[in-house]
Protein backbone atom coordinates (compact mmCIF):
# COMPACT_ATOMS: atom_id res chain seq x y z
CA UNK A 1 0.00 0.00 0.00
CA UNK A 2 3.32 2.15 0.51
CA UNK A 3 2.74 5.33 -2.14
CA UNK A 4 -0.72 4.30 -3.20
CA UNK A 5 -3.15 7.37 -3.90
CA UNK A 6 -6.36 7.54 -5.72
CA UNK A 7 -7.22 8.69 -8.95
CA UNK A 8 -8.28 12.41 -8.66
CA UNK A 9 -11.12 11.48 -10.95
CA UNK A 10 -12.14 8.87 -8.55
CA UNK A 11 -12.73 12.27 -5.77
CA UNK A 12 -14.53 14.11 -7.93
CA UNK A 13 -18.40 14.47 -6.68
CA UNK A 14 -17.22 11.76 -3.47
CA UNK A 15 -16.80 12.22 -0.08
CA UNK A 16 -14.39 9.91 1.86
CA UNK A 17 -15.99 7.88 4.82
CA UNK A 18 -13.40 5.87 5.55
CA UNK A 19 -10.11 3.50 5.45
CA UNK A 20 -11.01 -0.40 5.68
CA UNK A 21 -8.38 -3.41 5.45
CA UNK A 22 -8.42 -3.64 1.98
CA UNK A 23 -9.99 -0.56 0.27
CA UNK A 24 -10.99 3.39 1.01
CA UNK A 25 -14.48 3.76 0.76
CA UNK A 26 -15.69 6.84 -0.60
CA UNK A 27 -19.68 7.80 -1.08
CA UNK A 28 -20.36 9.92 -4.21
CA UNK A 29 -22.78 12.87 -3.67
CA UNK A 30 -25.86 11.70 -4.76
CA UNK A 31 -29.11 11.73 -2.32
CA UNK A 32 -31.37 10.05 -4.61
CA UNK A 33 -29.17 6.79 -4.66
CA UNK A 34 -27.00 6.52 -1.93
CA UNK A 35 -23.81 5.04 -3.71
CA UNK A 36 -20.23 3.85 -2.01
CA UNK A 37 -17.23 3.29 -4.13
CA UNK A 38 -14.72 1.00 -2.38
CA UNK A 39 -10.64 1.59 -3.73
CA UNK A 40 -8.75 -1.50 -2.96
CA UNK A 41 -5.37 0.11 -1.82
CA UNK A 42 -2.86 -1.83 -4.65
CA UNK A 43 -1.24 0.25 -6.95
CA UNK A 44 -1.70 -0.83 -10.54
CA UNK A 45 -4.81 -2.68 -10.11
CA UNK A 46 -7.22 -2.51 -12.51
CA UNK A 47 -9.41 -5.73 -12.85
CA UNK A 48 -11.02 -7.90 -9.64
CA UNK A 49 -8.52 -11.02 -10.87
CA UNK A 50 -5.90 -8.09 -10.09
CA UNK A 51 -6.19 -8.73 -6.57
CA UNK A 52 -4.81 -12.03 -4.82
CA UNK A 53 -7.35 -14.71 -3.35
CA UNK A 54 -6.95 -13.44 0.24
CA UNK A 55 -7.80 -9.62 -1.33
CA UNK A 56 -11.05 -10.77 -3.03
CA UNK A 57 -11.82 -12.45 -0.03
CA UNK A 58 -11.11 -9.49 2.04
CA UNK A 59 -13.19 -7.57 -0.51
CA UNK A 60 -16.09 -9.43 -0.34
CA UNK A 61 -16.32 -9.20 3.27
CA UNK A 62 -16.27 -5.19 2.89
CA UNK A 63 -18.45 -4.98 -0.20
CA UNK A 64 -20.71 -6.83 2.50
CA UNK A 65 -20.19 -4.64 4.87
CA UNK A 66 -21.13 -1.52 2.73
CA UNK A 67 -24.54 -3.55 1.18
CA UNK A 68 -25.49 -3.97 5.21
CA UNK A 69 -25.40 -0.56 6.15
CA UNK A 70 -27.03 0.59 2.95
CA UNK A 71 -29.51 -2.09 3.41
CA UNK A 72 -30.19 -0.62 7.20
CA UNK A 73 -30.50 2.72 6.82
CA UNK A 74 -31.32 3.22 3.60
CA UNK A 75 -33.77 0.43 2.69
CA UNK A 76 -33.04 -0.16 -1.06
CA UNK A 77 -35.27 -1.98 -3.10
CA UNK A 78 -32.27 -3.78 -4.58
CA UNK A 79 -28.11 -3.20 -4.57
CA UNK A 80 -26.31 -2.87 -7.45
CA UNK A 81 -22.82 -4.06 -7.46
CA UNK A 82 -20.29 -3.48 -9.91
CA UNK A 83 -16.67 -3.07 -10.93
CA UNK A 84 -16.54 -1.64 -14.59
CA UNK A 85 -13.60 1.07 -15.19
CA UNK A 86 -14.62 1.88 -18.50
CA UNK A 87 -13.48 5.47 -17.79
CA UNK A 88 -11.38 5.41 -14.90
CA UNK A 89 -9.00 2.08 -14.73
CA UNK A 90 -8.24 2.27 -11.44
CA UNK A 91 -10.12 -0.56 -9.74
CA UNK A 92 -13.11 0.51 -7.85
CA UNK A 93 -16.20 -1.14 -7.34
CA UNK A 94 -19.48 0.44 -6.99
CA UNK A 95 -22.18 -0.39 -4.33
CA UNK A 96 -25.22 1.38 -5.40
CA UNK A 97 -28.90 1.14 -3.27
CA UNK A 98 -31.59 1.56 -6.22
CA UNK A 99 -35.02 1.97 -5.82
CA UNK A 100 -37.92 0.85 -8.39
CA UNK A 101 -38.88 4.70 -8.75
CA UNK A 102 -35.27 5.84 -9.13
CA UNK A 103 -34.22 7.81 -12.05
CA UNK A 104 -32.97 4.90 -14.26
CA UNK A 105 -34.66 1.86 -12.65
CA UNK A 106 -34.66 -1.00 -13.91
CA UNK A 107 -31.66 0.03 -16.09
CA UNK A 108 -28.06 0.70 -14.61
CA UNK A 109 -27.12 4.15 -12.75
CA UNK A 110 -23.91 4.76 -13.91
CA UNK A 111 -23.45 7.50 -16.46
CA UNK A 112 -27.02 9.85 -15.45
CA UNK A 113 -26.80 12.95 -13.04
CA UNK A 114 -28.53 13.00 -9.51
CA UNK A 115 -30.90 15.65 -9.76
CA UNK A 116 -30.48 15.86 -5.20
CA UNK A 117 -27.36 15.91 -3.34
CA UNK A 118 -26.48 15.82 -0.04
CA UNK A 119 -25.64 18.73 1.69
CA UNK A 120 -22.01 18.75 3.80
CA UNK A 121 -23.73 18.12 7.54
CA UNK A 122 -25.65 14.89 5.90
CA UNK A 123 -22.02 13.46 4.34
CA UNK A 124 -20.45 14.07 8.05
CA UNK A 125 -23.36 11.94 9.33
CA UNK A 126 -23.53 9.18 6.83
CA UNK A 127 -19.24 9.36 7.87
CA UNK A 128 -19.98 8.76 11.76
CA UNK A 129 -23.02 6.58 10.93
CA UNK A 130 -20.56 4.53 8.75
CA UNK A 131 -17.46 4.39 10.96
CA UNK A 132 -20.05 3.33 14.26
CA UNK A 133 -21.57 0.72 12.21
CA UNK A 134 -18.74 -1.19 11.12
CA UNK A 135 -16.59 -1.10 14.36
CA UNK B 1 -28.42 -26.91 -4.55
CA UNK B 2 -31.50 -29.20 -3.99
CA UNK B 3 -34.29 -28.00 -5.95
CA UNK B 4 -31.85 -25.40 -7.30
CA UNK B 5 -33.68 -23.99 -10.82
CA UNK B 6 -32.66 -21.27 -13.22
CA UNK B 7 -34.90 -18.49 -13.49
CA UNK B 8 -36.32 -19.10 -17.06
CA UNK B 9 -35.61 -15.33 -18.27
CA UNK B 10 -31.64 -15.54 -16.97
CA UNK B 11 -31.83 -18.94 -19.64
CA UNK B 12 -33.03 -16.33 -22.31
CA UNK B 13 -30.51 -15.46 -25.09
CA UNK B 14 -28.33 -17.62 -23.13
CA UNK B 15 -26.04 -20.72 -23.62
CA UNK B 16 -24.94 -22.90 -20.98
CA UNK B 17 -21.51 -23.57 -20.53
CA UNK B 18 -20.72 -25.55 -17.48
CA UNK B 19 -21.29 -26.46 -13.93
CA UNK B 20 -18.82 -25.08 -11.74
CA UNK B 21 -18.45 -26.01 -7.63
CA UNK B 22 -20.71 -22.65 -6.75
CA UNK B 23 -22.01 -21.33 -10.17
CA UNK B 24 -23.85 -22.65 -13.07
CA UNK B 25 -22.14 -20.76 -16.33
CA UNK B 26 -23.83 -19.27 -19.40
CA UNK B 27 -22.80 -17.29 -22.16
CA UNK B 28 -25.19 -14.62 -23.28
CA UNK B 29 -25.74 -14.64 -27.36
CA UNK B 30 -23.56 -11.46 -27.52
CA UNK B 31 -21.08 -12.29 -30.65
CA UNK B 32 -19.65 -8.38 -30.46
CA UNK B 33 -19.23 -8.20 -26.76
CA UNK B 34 -18.49 -12.15 -25.34
CA UNK B 35 -20.23 -12.02 -21.75
CA UNK B 36 -20.87 -14.92 -19.49
CA UNK B 37 -23.04 -14.73 -16.47
CA UNK B 38 -22.45 -16.93 -13.25
CA UNK B 39 -25.43 -18.05 -11.27
CA UNK B 40 -24.68 -19.27 -7.62
CA UNK B 41 -26.62 -22.11 -7.36
CA UNK B 42 -28.03 -21.33 -3.85
CA UNK B 43 -32.07 -20.69 -3.83
CA UNK B 44 -33.40 -17.55 -3.21
CA UNK B 45 -30.11 -15.77 -2.61
CA UNK B 46 -30.71 -11.91 -4.50
CA UNK B 47 -27.61 -10.28 -3.49
CA UNK B 48 -24.07 -11.04 -2.32
CA UNK B 49 -24.62 -10.67 0.78
CA UNK B 50 -26.59 -12.91 0.57
CA UNK B 51 -24.23 -15.84 0.17
CA UNK B 52 -21.71 -17.14 2.99
CA UNK B 53 -18.38 -15.55 3.22
CA UNK B 54 -16.93 -19.16 1.73
CA UNK B 55 -19.34 -18.96 -0.51
CA UNK B 56 -18.74 -15.68 -1.57
CA UNK B 57 -14.54 -16.38 -1.82
CA UNK B 58 -15.52 -19.40 -4.05
CA UNK B 59 -17.48 -17.02 -6.29
CA UNK B 60 -14.30 -15.03 -6.71
CA UNK B 61 -12.47 -17.43 -7.58
CA UNK B 62 -14.92 -18.68 -10.41
CA UNK B 63 -15.43 -14.84 -11.30
CA UNK B 64 -11.24 -14.97 -12.09
CA UNK B 65 -11.80 -18.26 -14.18
CA UNK B 66 -14.20 -16.63 -16.64
CA UNK B 67 -11.85 -13.13 -16.65
CA UNK B 68 -9.06 -15.22 -17.41
CA UNK B 69 -10.63 -16.91 -19.87
CA UNK B 70 -12.26 -13.95 -21.65
CA UNK B 71 -8.64 -12.36 -21.23
CA UNK B 72 -7.54 -14.85 -22.84
CA UNK B 73 -9.72 -16.28 -25.75
CA UNK B 74 -11.11 -12.06 -26.73
CA UNK B 75 -8.22 -9.91 -25.24
CA UNK B 76 -10.87 -7.15 -24.03
CA UNK B 77 -9.83 -3.45 -23.46
CA UNK B 78 -11.68 -3.89 -20.02
CA UNK B 79 -13.98 -6.43 -17.99
CA UNK B 80 -16.90 -5.40 -16.49
CA UNK B 81 -18.42 -7.56 -14.05
CA UNK B 82 -21.87 -6.47 -12.01
CA UNK B 83 -24.44 -7.62 -9.84
CA UNK B 84 -26.98 -5.85 -10.57
CA UNK B 85 -30.94 -8.03 -10.62
CA UNK B 86 -32.95 -4.97 -10.86
CA UNK B 87 -35.09 -7.16 -13.81
CA UNK B 88 -34.48 -10.62 -12.44
CA UNK B 89 -33.82 -11.23 -8.64
CA UNK B 90 -32.02 -14.25 -8.57
CA UNK B 91 -28.59 -13.89 -7.84
CA UNK B 92 -26.15 -13.69 -11.05
CA UNK B 93 -23.21 -11.88 -11.70
CA UNK B 94 -22.17 -10.72 -15.01
CA UNK B 95 -18.44 -10.79 -16.20
CA UNK B 96 -18.56 -9.05 -20.03
CA UNK B 97 -15.48 -8.51 -22.50
CA UNK B 98 -15.66 -4.80 -23.41
CA UNK B 99 -13.71 -3.41 -26.09
CA UNK B 100 -13.24 0.75 -27.07
CA UNK B 101 -14.73 0.58 -30.19
CA UNK B 102 -18.03 -1.40 -28.76
CA UNK B 103 -21.62 -0.24 -29.32
CA UNK B 104 -21.96 1.38 -25.42
CA UNK B 105 -18.29 2.75 -24.44
CA UNK B 106 -17.65 3.64 -22.15
CA UNK B 107 -21.22 3.64 -20.76
CA UNK B 108 -22.31 0.60 -19.40
CA UNK B 109 -23.38 -2.07 -22.08
CA UNK B 110 -26.74 -3.54 -19.47
CA UNK B 111 -30.07 -2.63 -22.10
CA UNK B 112 -28.41 -2.54 -24.90
CA UNK B 113 -29.03 -5.03 -27.94
CA UNK B 114 -26.46 -6.78 -29.84
CA UNK B 115 -26.33 -6.45 -33.71
CA UNK B 116 -24.07 -9.97 -34.05
CA UNK B 117 -24.66 -13.21 -32.05
CA UNK B 118 -22.80 -16.33 -32.68
CA UNK B 119 -23.97 -19.63 -34.41
CA UNK B 120 -24.48 -22.73 -32.40
CA UNK B 121 -21.29 -24.31 -33.57
CA UNK B 122 -19.46 -21.53 -32.29
CA UNK B 123 -20.95 -21.50 -29.17
CA UNK B 124 -20.33 -25.56 -28.64
CA UNK B 125 -16.75 -24.65 -29.72
CA UNK B 126 -16.54 -21.67 -26.37
CA UNK B 127 -17.99 -24.50 -24.31
CA UNK B 128 -15.30 -26.58 -25.21
CA UNK B 129 -12.52 -24.11 -25.10
CA UNK B 130 -13.80 -23.53 -21.35
CA UNK B 131 -14.45 -26.94 -20.06
CA UNK B 132 -10.63 -27.72 -21.54
CA UNK B 133 -9.54 -24.22 -19.88
CA UNK B 134 -10.69 -24.42 -16.55
CA UNK B 135 -10.04 -28.01 -16.12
Amino acid sequence: MKNFTVDPELEKNSYFITDLELSKVYIKNDKENPWFVLIPKKMHATELMDLTHEEQCILMEEITMVSDFLKNFYKPSKLNVGALGNMVRQLHIHVIARYENDRAWPQALWGTTPSQIFEEVELENIRSNFQDFVE
